[in-house]
């Protein structure tokens, strides 16, 4: 259809749809595409092979014979219920953490999740805080709301918890109230620290203190491969200030779009109300639900011998290729990404093209900076290809890393 | 978990929350549900004895044979290319409508997708007109963005566009645009009227003159029973200012979640960046499709036939009990919906009562007016029930309608 355009657009666009328009920044766009990558080191996309093919073409027929039409009409405004039960029963299962079904509230996957939440507290320039670096994702997902985004350190504890209090202190002092402490507690994206308990209780007190909230993102949490589990945020809060998500993305598969939220049950309904109508997903939900009650434990502990190798495969690939350099290759205890601080010296652009080149993709650590930075780090996800092709890619990596350094 | 609460969440809440909080109105709130209905014609809830269940099964089959990794992992930013592939093919069978896979952007349903164009749009206090009375579900949907509301009259011909005119000129001289207008353009919701040719046209120039958009809901046009079917505005407008929104849950089940809004190319990323990332359902885009593709003139065919019969099962029931009354019963020509004027000295009270012990569901009237207004009206879903139930409960409600006349 040809336009004669009379009526423009552009000129009744809502503010945050302006602030939109500038804030674009996905890995698409950081990451160079002028060969179609080999290696895809890029986004956190599960393994394929681990998907339950055939465990989901049944639970679909199983589903469909036992409540098809419930499946296939609206949904209840809070999700599915017995998704709702397998939520907590997840929690009690992999954490000992007792929540009830009144505590969750279903999403189109986390970062709807994460979305509710932002969207219920965080008005365009409010202040609100997040982890430096933290995940690129949620930063734009953040910055359509349109707060003022205030980046915290993160060192191998976790947050760093004097700077936090520095910062809200200093919002304190000015008569402005932080919004949300967002915070990826275990093998922090893409940075790799789980929070030590010390932060934990630290950063609690720290909301009580500055009355705030947080906002908890436990996106891989059950893909722990060694070291020790620490209770969430949200179990050891006794003040209702944590709000916490979770998703089946890492576990079953990012393609079903299914997350939630775990907050104070007088919280969930207001964080609903920004849900859209009809009720989250309830066929997918079903589908999913019907799958994973029956294989949670067994599909977990699959996966978490899937990634475990393919992590310690790319790492080795790395560290034979970086030996002698000053580089700083991470070993998270799960999850889906190394963090690599590259050589002193290393050419960012050269290096850019010697891994286009290489086919390999990366993400750059800008990316992860609310407030610039991390010119110094690149993650890579090993999560999605092969184990062989996680070595390979990472010594093709690690010789162009080698090849940019001047 | 009991918790000592040290924060307030309340005194944190964003603006639209505040706004969401009090602007709550949904069916379950404004129907009788002391004794579980046993005739639903409350909600527009689409009929389960047509679902195609083993069909969806066996489309879970094949999609996850020829595709299942995809449908697994994060989707396409516009959603899969297949289904919106599907969306121009039924525009093209239903309408003769030629659009491409760049206009067409996949949501979680309608009110997602409305939800999109409004964000896109609308800024809290920024004016925008809708009809009145219009769909209440969208009407929640438009408030959770905390605009000015502005409701325009509907006649038999649709919108009343002497009075749309008054409206947008009163806010021009104010100073002030409007940014949007609903409208839904077929068998309108509640109140049934299919937009005539001569109102298409004159909206279409109102919305250049005053440059505004046009958001234009079609969520039942296939629908149809009967009557001309004029060209969606969408195919009419040659000033890129008509956004147009369709779903599948009317014509494959509103369980899949699955919605769609079709617009000039360049608005499509725009109204994309409020979308939440990892793509939209891509698992069920794919289930949804694989059946589609074989099945929609067939199963539109059928459903038409089904939605027919309800509908003059239900008036029949009507019109047999509330003869010699000065009720009027509508008779759209497609949909889900009747729309009913009660009779001079109808007790709402007191029908509301009686119904509820003939345990018939149905929304008053006023659920649907942006400002007030509508207490004479009720709307019925036929949609849902058999049609014996149809005929049975629309008897049981006219005599409730009779004990209710003083």
């Amino acid at each position: 259809m040809t336009t004669t355009r009379a009526v423009d657009f552009r000129t009744l666009l809502s503010t945050r749809a302006q602030i939109g328009q500038t804030a674009r920044g996905t890995i698409a766009s950081t990451t160079r595409t002028v060969l179609t990558p080999l290696y895809e080191f890029g986004g956190g996309r599960p393994d394929p092979g681990s998907f339950p093919y055939d465990g989901l073409v049944d639970a679909t027929a199983r589903m469909m014979k036992e409540e098809g039409a419930d499946a296939l009409t609206y949904g209840d405004a809070l999700g599915y219920a017995g998704l709702r039960d397998l939520v907590c029963h997840k929690y009690e299962l992999f954490e000992g953490l007792k929540v009830e079904r009144d505590n969750i509230l279903i999403s189109n996957g986390s970062s709807h999740a994460l979305s509710l939440a932002i969207s219920a507290f965080v008005d365009t320039g409010d202040p609100m805080i997040c982890e430096s670096p933290t995940f690129s994702g949620t930063l734009s997902t953040i910055r359509r709301h349109g707060p003022e985004v205030i980046g915290v350190p993160v060192d191998r504890e976790g947050i760093d918890t004097n700077a936090l209090r520095e910062r809200l202190e200093a919002l304190w002092r000015a008569g402005r109230r932080c919004k949300l402490i967002y915070t990826i507690v275990n093998f922090q994206n893409p940075s790799g620290p789980t929070m030590t308990m010390r932060r934990r209780h630290e950063l609690l007190a720290l909301a009580r203190e500055y009355e705030t909230m947080i906002l908890e993102d436990d996106a891989y949490g059950e893909l722990r491969f060694e070291g020790e589990q620490h209770p969430s945020l949200y179990a050891l809060d006794d003040s209702g200030s944590v709000i916490r998500s979770g998703t089946l993305s890492k576990i079953l598969g990012a393609g079903v779009r299914l997350g939630w939220l775990c907050a104070p049950k007088d919280l969930v309904p207001v964080m609903n109300s920004f849900n859209f109508g009809g009720g989250v997903n309830p066929f997918m939900s079903r589908v999913a639900t019907y799958y994973m009650r029956d294989h949670m434990p067994s599909h977990v502990a699959l996966l978490v011998d899937v990634y475990r190798n393919k992590r310690d495969a790319m790492r080795r690939g790395l560290l034979e290729t970086l030996e002698g350099t000053d580089a700083d290759v991470n070993k998270p205890e799960g999850g889906f990404f190394l963090w690599i601080k590259l050589p002193t010296g290393t050419d960012r652009e050269k290096l850019a093209t010697l891994a286009a080149e290489a086919r390999v993709q990366y993400v750059p650590g800008g990316s992860f900076y609310p407030n610039g930075g991390g010119e110094r780090y690149i993650r890579l996800a090993y999560s999605y290809e092969s184990v062989e092709k996680c070595y390979e890619g990472a010594r093709l990596l690690g010789n162009a890393i080698r090849g940019a350094m001047s």
